[in-house]
């Protein structure tokens, strides 16, 4: 499939076939790709297929082509020799576990096999593209396009290049990734956790504060999320919140009003929980009480993030940029 | 209207008739009671008139009934003499000024003109029970009530006893917003800023540090929450997320794989900015870079939080308490 800017994508060799591997396959092959995926493990092909076949009714919904999910088509191939994976790809996404030494070896072979004009991406978390490219002759060719669980429904992908990524890979990384249905965001600077999950630690170290404290429970805490500030969220950014708490007078009116008394009161409130023994226990032992198993939980996740997708689809949540 | 448990609201007083005061008037009187507005502006009563006006569309969406809030029906009367417009009232609502002195003269009037078993609830942000009753005869009759803008959309109620609250207090409160069809939560302690906005805060404090950085601008940062954690945390709050992420382990595999890396990684590295003068300046000059005005921002929000509320209705986010 092309992407518009007359790149066409064949091809796309998926490099760790685990939860991340998994679900690039499942939405690359929903778009009509063919995908070679590259997992030493000897039992990757069944792995690979039961993920396929699970996260298929969810991606029909949304209205792709599933059948190379669950008949084998020849869409899907398994290869794990690296070398021979990557021959032929146009795109090579690469989703091996987050361990610096795995990661620069895995690209340093990928760009030896892979064609010249082929666009490398890996999935890193939290490992910079300036770091996992160290070994590479051409780091220029890299860049992070991080995405978030479950990949084949959240919309982000952070992209981000390392100190050498070539401007060009950043442009084509981005369109390939709007190719596929995604939201892509450049991330302008290497900064560790990047943009999304460095918030998701600032407001994960206050929830275990308050959990910590008595103040609410886990399961407290959750509703309170998803009953106001989660739901916001989702239709509109932080500072577009507060730009709409400020009045007419927006963020501006709304610094002047309540900037001191975050400077002074509340950011100087908040806590610095550590995650120790009992801290650790505390936070398990609650975790027991969500009222369902992790699986049935993430289901109804997943069947609640296709329905909000669908419901915003008709109001976007802020104009394309 | 009853909530239930046998007790029935007929007549609310709202004090105060800012954004929050006109917003419960319009949720209050779309649940079929009678309203009294107090509020010693002069020019009250056309305001709030239009503020109802304006949310009328919306609460109709939600299927409510909002005749009396686009004609005179006589379900509501402005009554500037607080002691006058609280005589017959069932229940109590103040949103006057976060000011701790004014709060506590208001109360202490309300307490000897209204009915001796009306329910009293402050929607204090900030200044809490224990503090605003400290005038009062009996404040364990006062609770706060905290909800979230827009107060007649977003369904939490942030419900926080002081020292003094009456539990009975605390059922009856928890029970009336119930009635009024939104999400109350008990918070069990005192803690400047509740849970809510604590969270906003953290996570605030490191919005402002990466666009401070550089990293991202604020229309960046806000569409990659929206896009990513945002979505999420509609959905399932920072701990079912994180339960969700450490797989059939759940939330315990989670802190054993990632607990050491927040801990001494990511928590450290998060920025500590100051809200000074080149930091204002910088983050109201990218507020001029919204794509729409505050009204027409704030009417998107609007409409999409009602579509959202309507997705999620059929799939709730978390079971009922």
């Amino acid at each position: 499939m092309g992407d518009g800017t007359g790149e066409q994508y064949r091809a796309v060799a998926v490099i760790g076939g685990g939860v991340i591997g998994a679900s690039w396959t499942a939405l690359v092959l929903a778009r009509g790709m063919r995908v070679t995926v590259s997992d030493p493990r000897p039992d990757i092909e069944p792995v690979v297929r039961a993920g396929l076949r699970a996260v298929a009714p969810t991606l029909g919904e949304l209205g792709l082509d599933v059948v190379a999910l669950v008949e084998d088509t020849g869409a899907l191939v398994f290869e794990s020799d690296l070398a021979a994976a990557v021959a032929d790809a146009d795109v090579v996404l690469e989703n091996v576990s987050e361990r610096l030494e795995l990661k620069q070896r895995v690209w340093a072979a990928v760009e030896v096999a892979a064609p010249g004009d082929a666009l490398f991406a890996s999935a890193s978390s939290a490992l910079t593209a300036t770091a996992i490219g160290e070994r590479m002759r051409r780091p220029e060719r890299l860049v992070i396009g991080h995405p978030f669980n479950p990949p084949h429904l959240v919309p982000l992908v952070e992209v981000v290049p390392g100190a050498r990524t070539d401007p060009a890979v950043v442009d084509r990384a981005i369109a390939f990734y709007r190719a596929m249905g995604k939201s892509p965001q450049l991330v302008k600077k290497e900064i560790p956790g990047f943009v999304a999950n460095r918030l998701q630690a600032a407001l994960f170290r206050e929830a275990v504060h308050l959990v910590c404290e008595g103040v609410v429970t886990e399961q407290e805490l959750d509703r309170i999320v998803t009953g106001s500030i989660g739901m916001r969220w989702a239709i509109a950014g932080p500072f577009e919140t507060f730009h709409l708490g400020g009045g007419p007078g927006g963020l501006p009116a709304f610094l002047k009003h309540l900037g001191k008394s975050l400077q002074e009161v509340s950011w100087p409130s908040l806590g610095a929980p550590s995650l120790d023994e009992p801290t650790v226990a505390l936070l398990s032992d609650q975790a027991q009480h969500f009222d369902a198993t992790v699986d049935q939980l993430a289901a109804r996740r997943d069947q609640a993030i296709v329905r909000l997708m669908g419901a915003l689809r008709q109001v976007p949540a802020q104009a394309p940029e």
